[in-house]
């Protein structure tokens, strides 16, 4: 069937602060920003009739549902791995099916998030790495990023220069917990060894937060407050023998399959080429999965990644491809990407912290090695 | 938005064996199911591109995925809750709009389930509950069953309808646990003591087994091997206040109100009235949430489920509301509803076990007392 994801947009956004400490539940973080996302929209708490959230979220439907009296939820999902895409996608879903007229979609964070299975928890291929030592994400992800260095013959400078960008764009964004705090080139690789070679500043911050977005009706969407913003396309995918960040057995260890799968089906949906876009807004967990991603979302060819940000200039506002224009994770907070799809709505609306002028679409993607999702955000 | 889900259809049913010993993975389980779900509708395993599963599955979408040796899933959801309705509900949300063509929705259950959460994972409202006692979902449903039987003045044996009806049906399903193993309303009477009013009949059993479903759009479907079960509606709905079987809070604790909601809302997508369908597959985890839905779903009045279901002519074939015509899960197997949504589809089908003649409709439905959801099922 045809794409019917196009007659949906994002209505309102809303946010907490973000901070590094953890001092509040995720209930009510998540109740925080998506009252601000309701009020953002125009529209009452009652009008919310569809909510859809992450599986490792904690707060759960029906906990949110009782903090805001809401009668009835008519519409209730949740999307697994880690990118908030999918659940603003399966919100659109849910508004395009008629299942609901004005459906939020949230994520909330509180407290250290990578530190892997506990170990009774342990299932699926983690039986197979976790004994070993490689319990958390990072150890996952340096084994690719090291071949990754070895395959094309480059430095780890090379991501550093996506750290120091978004550190770059954080500083100048008076939400983001780096507010004011940049780093340069040096600093990063002075920063301590985590996994080789990830170095303190290639990995995320844990931080404390959340954000919600208001997904309606095209139609609806124009009778509201703000300018909406359209979700011209929703794709997932994975890939063949795929697993979460431990993509070892794959034919090719440094595949990017779901994202080149992602990319084609962005292009048969909306008629857009990836490197049509005004604004990029990538997964940063980890600062080498950055750079693949912009290799396989075509931005430049394999393995010339590292030339392509060498520097910075073209990553940042007023380059070819501005990049995590509100600092991203790494900059700005790890809200899973739900923060970086605030942002691109600022960025179409014209409001954002670092606007890149006259920005019309926003492209919101998943990080390469695990199973994705992604987003084609665009002025109305 | 109108209702698009009217224009899907399930195309393949498969399910493995049931027992009541846990032998096998639920990982291989599910593939098993899925695998046959495939072969029934005609297709290959690579035509696949879609998968729904349930929250509290641990089979993920990459395991299935890897044991297929799919190439790329282009879209993945989870629901939560319950009732496999929704599980299916989001596969044709995601035919509909676009994402997937070919989607599978699945659930596999091995070993006991309803131990309730282990001492350190209790969260929510379970923290106010678990430390008094109450850590199961058989004693959170009993307060509820004791209040019923009070307020409606209620012999207990009006549950046990529900169960010897239920028996009834999976002792002619040769694919049931418990096939030529029907119980009388004295057995049930006789049976022990769980959690006061629920008698060991009136839960359902621990069993092993996996049902999956095809989805894909009508159009597609009349090209395919069998006759197409058109998915005519899809609901959820939570009530206010709304918890997971501890709705001890809500101004009336026998509210139904989610059931009442699904019901208005059933009529206002599809224009078909509960009360005119030919076959009904309830929920059946603890028999008095039946007679509960028997009544929001407005087959009688309220309090007058006892009546209705006395002596079991009225629920049987041939009756005015076949319930849970394969056995549901106290007569056939605990898959959480998969198993009812396969069998309306046989129903429908005209090849179940117990074929309710000329049957056009069938109605899904979770139970009462916590968030849900519900199928309208028709022939095409």
């Amino acid at each position: 069937m045809e794409n019917k994801i196009k007659d949906t947009a994002i209505v309102g956004i809303g946010s907490t602060s973000f901070t590094r400490k953890a001092t509040r539940s995720r209930l009510g973080l998540a109740v925080e920003a998506i009252a601000n996302a309701i009020e953002d929209a125009g529209l009452k708490p009652d009008d919310v009739d569809g909510l859809t959230s992450h599986v490792f979220d904690p707060t759960t439907e029906r906990e949110v549902l009782n903090c805001f009296g809401w009668r009835n939820l008519r519409f209730f999902a949740e999307t697994a791995y880690g990118n908030s895409s999918a659940t603003v996608g399966v919100a659109a879903m849910g508004v395009a099916t008629g299942q609901a007229r004005y459906a939020v979609a949230f994520r909330s964070i509180s407290g250290r998030y990578g530190d892997g299975p506990k170990a009774d928890r342990v299932h699926g291929e983690h039986a197979f790495y976790s004994p070993f030592g490689m319990r958390v994400p990072a150890h996952w992800v340096a084994v690719i990023a090291q071949r990754y260095l070895y395959e094309y013959k480059v430095d780890p400078r090379a991501f550093g220069w996506i750290s120091v960008t978004c550190r770059k764009h954080g500083a100048t964004n008076p939400g983001a917990v780096n507010y004011k705090r940049p780093i340069t080139i040096e600093e990063h690789q002075a920063s301590r060894m985590i996994a080789d070679p990830l170095r303190l500043f290639d990995c995320t911050p844990n931080t404390e937060g959340a954000c919600a977005v208001v997904v309606a009706s095209r139609e609806d969407a124009r009778n509201l407050r703000q300018p909406p913003v359209r979700i011209l396309g929703f794709v997932q995918g994975t890939g063949a023998e795929t697993e979460n960040n431990t993509n070892y057995n794959r034919e090719n260890i440094l595949s990017t399959d779901e994202s080149e799968y992602m990319r084609r089906e962005m292009y048969e949906k909306t008629g857009i080429a990836a490197t049509e876009v005004d604004v990029v807004q990538f997964y940063d967990h980890f600062t080498p999965l950055v750079l693949m991603g912009l290799e396989a979302w075509g931005f430049c060819g394999r393995g010339e990644g590292a030339a392509f940000v060498e520097g910075g200039e073209r990553i940042t506002i007023g380059g070819d491809v501005p990049l995590n224009t509100s600092g991203g994770h790494i900059g700005e907070a790890y809200v899973q990407s739900m923060n970086h799809i605030v942002d691109s709505v600022r960025q179409l609306r014209g409001t954002a912290p670092n606007q890149v002028v006259g920005a019309e679409l926003s492209l919101v993607a998943s990080g390469v090695n695990l199973p994705g999702s992604a987003l084609m955000l665009g002025k109305d």
